[in-house]
C-alpha cells in the first residue's frame, strides 16, 4: 500500500479529496442537467445525484476523517493555511454531522414534495396547495437549526440557517444593515415615485438578433478578464455560473430580442461569479479553503461588475463604439444619453425583475418574514397576508395574485431560509468593495473608458478572489476594505445615481 | 434510520445504487471532457475521475457488500433475474477483489506514463520511445491477469483480459471463429487487388456542408428509431456514444466537408451502440444485469446499422431522395450506382480506416500478436518486426513508418489487451443477427426501402436489448440466433458484396 503522508494537514487533505471529487461531480451532473441533458435523462439523473449526496455525507462524517482532521488542528500554527483548513473542514464536518441522517432523509424527502406543490401553487394561483408541505417545510428546518444550535454550530436558529450560506454572519449583524437600508430606501423610492419623471427607455429597445448579443456578450466578458480558455457560454432557462476548479468555470445566460440589457447584464453578472471562481487559487483547488467564502462575497462580483462597471458611464464610452459595430441598427446614441435608461427605478412586484433601487426592498421584505416565521410570531398560513401587508407598507405594490407575491420565490420551498439577506450584502458589499478599490487605485471610470479592466480585476485577485475562503467572510471583509459590512457606500452611490437620473434626493 | 429492505436482492440491489452512481457520474463527466470542457479543466478533471474511480473500487470490495450479495445468491431461483442480479455482481466484485490496490496503483500510473510516451513515439515516429513503458504495461497486465486466474476469474492470463470485454469469451472460442476469417479473407482480399477493378467513387465526392449533414444524419438516425427526448448529438474529435440509463443515451460525431460518408455512417454507427443503450430495461437501471452484456454485442449493434443496413440497398432507395433534399447540388444518382462507393474494397494501414472486407484482418493481425506477447513467444522489442511481418502477410501492405504501423493504436499503450477481438466479434455477431432476424421478420431490405426501420428494431429489442446483461453473452447470442457465435453468416455477407462490386469469387 502508499504510504501515508507524514504531514498530518496533508493527511487530512488526501482523504479530502475524495469529498471534492463528489461536490465537483454532482456540479458537473448540474450544469449538464440545465444545459445539455434530455429531457428523459430526469429521474435517472435525480437518483444519481441523490446516491452522490449520500456518499459525500457519508464521507464528510466518517469519524476518521473528524479524527486526521483533529490531528491536522493540534499542529497547525495559528494564523497558517492549515489552520484555515483545519477550521473549515470542522465546520463542514460539524453541520454534516450535527443533523442527525433520518431528519437529512425528511428534509429531502419534503424537498422534492414541497417543491412540486410549490409548482403546483404557482400554477393553480392558490397558496393553500402549498401551505401544508411549506408548514412541515419549516418544521423540519426549524429542527434541522435547533440540531446545529445543539451541535454549537450557532447560537440560535436562525443564524444557523444564516451560516450554511453566510458563514461567520449572524441575524445581529445583518439586521441593523437592512433597517438602515429599509430606512433610507424606502422614502428613496416613494420620491422617485412622486417625481413624476419618466425615463425614455427607447435606446434600449429595438431588433438585437441573439448571435449579435452573444458576440457582444462575449466581447464583453473577455474584456473584462474572463478566460474562455477555462470556460464557457451555454443558453440555460435561468442564468447561472458554476465552476469545477478555477480552470473550469461556466457561465449561462438567456436573452430578449427587442431589449438587449436583459441578456448583456445577465452576462456581465454572471462573469462577475465567474471570474471569483476563475480567480481561486490553484493550489488549493479541492481543499476545504479552495471555494468561494460566502454566498454573499459571491454576489459582491457579480453585482460589482454588473452595475458598478457595466452601468457606468466609463464603461459605456468603451463599450459603445463596439455595440453600434455589433448591432449596426441601433441608432447612435451617447453614455448620457443610454444611461438613464439603465438605471430606472420604479417599485415592482417581482424580485427577479427588480432594479438596483428597489431590489434590496425584496429582500428587507422576505428577511422581515423569515425572522417572525422562525421566532415563531407568525405561522405559515398567515404568509399571505403579511406578505402583502410588508409590500404594501416597503414597496407601495401588492400583487394581484399570490403567483406574483408570496409564491414567486423558489427558496422558501427548498427550506432555503437564510438565504435572501446574502443579496442584500453581497449589492452593498460590491460598492464597499469598490469604493476601496477606487482609494488604491484612482477613479475607475476613465480605466473603463480606456477598456482598462485589468487593475479593477488585479485588486479583486488580490484582495478578494485569491483568499478563496482562507479567512472567515467577515475578516476578509475587513482586510479588502478596512471597514465591516455597511450600507454607506451602496447607499451612497444609489443615492448619487437617483438624484441624477430623478432629480431627487431624500 | 430507514429500515433494512427484506428481501436480499433488494438489499444488496439498494447498496449498488451508490457503485452505479459512481459509474454514472464518471461516464458524465467523461461525456463532457470529449464535448464541452474547455482545455484548462483537464488536470482537475482527471483528479475528480480518479478520485472518483477511487471510491467505485472501495464500494465495490467492500465485504459487507460481498456478504450481502451472497445472502442474496442463497435465495434466488435458478435462472431468475434476481440469480443474474447476483452472478453479474459477484463476477464484479471478483474481478475488482482480485487486483490487490497496489497493484491497480502502478497499473493506473503506468498508464499516464505509457499513454504520454506512445503519444511521443508517435509524434518521433520512433517505437524505441514507447517501448520501455509498453514492457512495464505488458508485465503489469500479466501480474493483472495472473491476480484474476488465481482469483478463479478464467482459467488462463489471456482469458481473464478477455473477459474484462467479452465476458464468457475465451481464446478458445475466439482463435477458430479468427482463423477461419484468416482463411477466407486473405484469399479475398487478395482476388480483388488482382482484379484490377477500380470503382468510381466520384458519386460520393462533393461538398457537403456540416449542418447539411448533421441535418441529414439527424434524420436518418430518427428514421432507425433514436430518440432525441433520450439523447443528443454533438460533435467530438473522435466519434463515440456513451449512455447514463435509457432515458440519456448520446452520440457525437464529426464529418468530412468533400466525403459524405465519413460522417453519416459515423452517425448511423453510434446510432446502433445508442439505439442498444436506449433500449435497456429503465427497471434494471443502475442494477448489476442493467447495463450492455458486453462489447462484442454492443459493436455488433453498431455496425448491423452501420453497414446491414446504411450500406443496403433498400436503405438508399429510401435514403436518397432525402439526401438529394438535403443536398441539392449533389446529382442524381441511383442506389444501383452508389451502391459499389459504398463497398469498396482495398488492403490499407490502418485500421480505422479500414474498409468492411479488410477491417476484420487488422483485427487478426492484433490477436495474434498480442496472444503471442502473453504467451512470452515474442518479446515487447521484437513487435514491430513481427507487426510488419504480419501485415505483409495477411494484407500485402508495409507501413512505411511505426506511426501508421504498431503505434497507430492507442489500446496497448492503456494496457487494454484482449480488447480487439470483440470488434470483430461484433461484426460477425451483426450479420449472424440480421440473418436470424429475416428468418423472422422476412427479407428486410423491401421494408428498409419503404422506411419500415421499426420491424428491425422491435426485433432487436425483444432479443438483444431488453435482456441487458441477463443472460451471458454466448447464452444472449444462442438465444437471440439459435447458434453459438460463427463467421458464417458474415462471411456469406461478405463474400457476395465482393463479388457483386468486383466480380471475383474465393
Amino acid at each position: 500500500m502508499s504510504t501515508e503522508p507524514t504531514d498530518p494537514t496533508q493527511a487530512f487533505l488526501d482523504r479530502w479529496a475524495d469529498i471534492a471529487a463528489l461536490e465537483r461531480a454532482s456540479a458537473v451532473l448540474g450544469w449538464d442537467q440545465e444545459t445539455c441533458m434530455p429531457p428523459a435523462g430526469q429521474a435517472s439523473r435525480g437518483r444519481t445525484l441523490s446516491a452522490l449526496a449520500g456518499l459525500h455525507h457519508e464521507k464528510l462524517t466518517d469519524p476518521s476523517l473528524a479524527e486526521l482532521v483533529e490531528q491536522a488542528g493540534a499542529v497547525a500554527e495559528r494564523g497558517s493555511a492549515a489552520h484555515a483548513q483545519v477550521r473549515e473542514a470542522q465546520r463542514c464536518i460539524r453541520r454534516a454531522t450535527a443533523v442527525p441522517g433520518e431528519l437529512a432523509r425528511r428534509v429531502a424527502e419534503t424537498q422534492s414534495r414541497s417543491l412540486a406543490s410549490w409548482q403546483q401553487a404557482r400554477r393553480d394561483d392558490d397558496f393553500s396547495v402549498f401551505a401544508p408541505d411549506l408548514t412541515e417545510m419549516v418544521s423540519l428546518t426549524r429542527e434541522v437549526a435547533d440540531a446545529l444550535v445543539a451541535a454549537g454550530v450557532a447560537a440560535r436558529p436562525y443564524d444557523a440557517l444564516l451560516d450554511d450560506y453566510e458563514p461567520g454572519m449572524t441575524e445581529q449583524d445583518v439586521a441593523p444593515v437592512l433597517a438602515s437600508l429599509r430606512d433610507r430606501l424606502s422614502p428613496l423610492v416613494q420620491a422617485v415615485a412622486d417625481s413624476g419623471v419618466v425615463v425614455d427607455e427607447g435606446v434600449a429597445h429595438g431588433t438585437f438578433p441573439g448571435p449579435a448579443q452573444e458576440a457582444f456578450a462575449r466581447e464583453v466578458a473577455v474584456a473584462l478578464g474572463y478566460d474562455f480558455a477555462a470556460g464557457r457560454l451555454d443558453e440555460s432557462a435561468h442564468p447561472f455560473s458554476t465552476g469545477f476548479g478555477p480552470g473550469d468555470v461556466r457561465i449561462t445566460w438567456r436573452w430578449l430580442d427587442d431589449d438587449f440589457r436583459s441578456g448583456l447584464f445577465g452576462v456581465m453578472h454572471e462573469t462577475g461569479h465567474a471570474l471569483y471562481e476563475q480567480g481561486l487559487p490553484a493550489a488549493w483547488d479541492g481543499t476545504p479553503i479552495g471555494g468561494a467564502v460566502s454566498l454573499g462575497v459571491h454576489e459582491s462580483q457579480s453585482r460589482l461588475f454588473e452595475n458598478l462597471v457595466g452601468r457606468s458611464r466609463g464603461f459605456w464610452e468603451w463599450a459603445l463604439p463596439r455595440f453600434h459595430e455589433a448591432f449596426p441598427a441601433s441608432g447612435d446614441v451617447s453614455p448620457d444619453a443610454l444611461w438613464p435608461a439603465l438605471h430606472t427605478t420604479r417599485p415592482s412586484l417581482v424580485r427577479v425583475e427588480a432594479d438596483e433601487a428597489t431590489y434590496n426592498l425584496h429582500i428587507v421584505a422576505r428577511f422581515e418574514i423569515e425572522r417572525r416565521l422562525f421566532a415563531g410570531d407568525v405561522d405559515v398560513h398567515e404568509l399571505p397576508e403579511l406578505w402583502d401587508a410588508t409590500y404594501d407598507e416597503l414597496l407601495g405594490v401588492h400583487a394581484p395574485t399570490p403567483a406574483d407575491g408570496v409564491l414567486q420565490d423558489i427558496h422558501w420551498s427548498m427550506g432555503a431560509f437564510g438565504y435572501f439577506p446574502t443579496y442584500t450584502l453581497g449589492n452593498l458589499l460590491s460598492a464597499q468593495l469598490f469604493a476601496a478599490a477606487e482609494r488604491d487605485l484612482g477613479q475607475l471610470e476613465p480605466q473603463f473608458a480606456r477598456g482598462e479592466f485589468g487593475p479593477l480585476l488585479g485588486w479583486l485577485r488580490t484582495h478578494v478572489h485569491e483568499h478563496a475562503s482562507r479567512y472567515p467572510a467577515p475578516e476578509l471583509i475587513e482586510r479588502a476594505t478596512g471597514a465591516p459590512l455597511a450600507a454607506d457606500d451602496w447607499l451612497a452611490y444609489i443615492t448619487r445615481t437617483v438624484a441624477d437620473v430623478y432629480g431627487v434626493t431624500v
